[in-house]
């Protein structure tokens, strides 16, 4: 384990949460949230023995790392107003480049970490891809030491390829989680325990590793079958935003068995 | 455990292949493949020791249960030239009714896996739903004892039920299949390992064990993060499908915001 640093939190949505209470326990100083929501950041607060802030012009300047972890249109406007100078800045966005750090500091970088993350739940960030950057050696090495007491799974990773990590990880997790949420729903009204469809959904996320999750594809389109695929449709006239993704997924598969 | 029976699959596609498989391991005697398809059919019948056959007026009629495994649409005409007066006649569909084996026989059941089964990998069918039903006590008797060689987890369903449950499965595993290939496919261009999705996959898998997966929706159509949805709309802009399914499922989660 590398050095232990003085840090400042910018935000207190989940990923704020979730990486300030890892690197709290790791041994880390969380010396100040700041969130212009005062409830969730006095939460935080309590749970990593820190002070915390609403005031921007109030941010504790003695950090070693200031940690920006707030929705991604809004981080260039703080940036603006944080005058840190030469302190290490940086963001935990997946979309967003680097280099809009730069009106904060001239020391920046990266620490994107590829899980879901939400209050509701304990983390599980020990073994997820932590992505990182940095403007120069000096600072990639410290993002790395500090990424490396939140996982043993640290990657350097481009703000080009972290974009397209980004977009793959909406279809990966944020999608089916939705797809999740529509089979509850269904099955819902017919009074089924959702339950019974957790041995496939574990199946088929271990199916995953497998390499090109196209060629363990089933199901009615991948078999090309118009009738189940009508009955669906039939199923769901009555949910016409369900029908409409049933129907442009499947559409989807469809043209991949043309291929 | 229960009984060892004579069994006749009808059909070699990916669920009589790991069916037949399963119950040959367990004791039962497959006494013959039946399938248009000469070369799965011979593949299939060497593996669990039986002969094959592609003529459906020569199907062996001494077999205790017959398994009809074939594409849905298919199964009622088979059902007209198979006469097996009171044998036990199963099908392993998700959708179609069980009535339609009647044609066939008087006595019928359904043996449906609730599993996602491909021949290109070993099945996991101990511990998936195998959804039976039959139209007397003991008819279904004999298909559950039948079921418990397969799996420990038989449940009895309506055919109106499994209908439900099929529809379900679609969304939650073909479609999330269909979404971790296009997630697969974006990476790919970027030369990124798919690899790096997959703590993430398995955790967004996990989390459905935890009740209505709504609740666990992460992404920025749950943070209405509407400029990150346009930059990535911006980046599928080559991709018009992939764009449309982002734009459909994306309206879908900013909805249930709304609820």
């Amino acid at each position: 384990m590398g050095e232990f640093y003085k840090i400042v939190f910018i935000g207190s949505g989940n990923v704020a949460y979730h990486f300030s209470l890892e690197l709290y326990k790791k041994g880390h100083k969380i010396i100040q949230i700041f969130s212009h929501n005062e409830k969730t950041a006095k939460e935080l607060a309590l749970k990593v023995n820190s002070e915390y802030q609403t005031d921007i012009n109030a941010i504790n300047k003695n950090a070693d790392i200031y940690i920006i972890s707030i929705p991604d249109d809004k981080i260039s406007e703080i940036c603006l107003k944080l005058n840190l100078v030469d302190k290490l800045v940086l963001h935990t966005s997946g979309l967003k480049e680097m280099e809009i750090l730069h009106n904060s500091s001239e020391n920046i970088g990266i620490i994107y970490p590829l899980q879901t993350l939400t209050k509701n739940k304990p983390a599980n960030l020990s073994k997820a891809p932590i992505c990182i950057e940095a403007n120069n050696e000096i600072n990639l090495r410290k993002v790395k030491s500090l990424a490396e007491s939140i996982s043993s799974n640290v990657i350097e990773i481009t703000s080009q390829q972290r974009k397209i990590i980004h977009l793959a990880a909406v279809f990966a997790c944020n999608f089916t989680t939705r797809m999740y949420a529509i089979a509850y729903d269904l099955l819902k009204k017919e009074n089924i325990d959702f339950k019974i469809l957790i041995p496939l959904i574990e199946e088929t996320a271990m199916n995953a590793q497998y390499g090109d999750p196209a060629i363990l594809q089933t199901g009615p389109a991948k078999r090309n079958d118009i009738n189940t695929i009508r009955e669906h449709q039939l199923l769901l006239s009555d949910k016409p935003d369900y029908k409409n993704i049933y129907t442009f997924i499947t559409e989807n598969i469809l043209k991949q068995n043309i291929h």
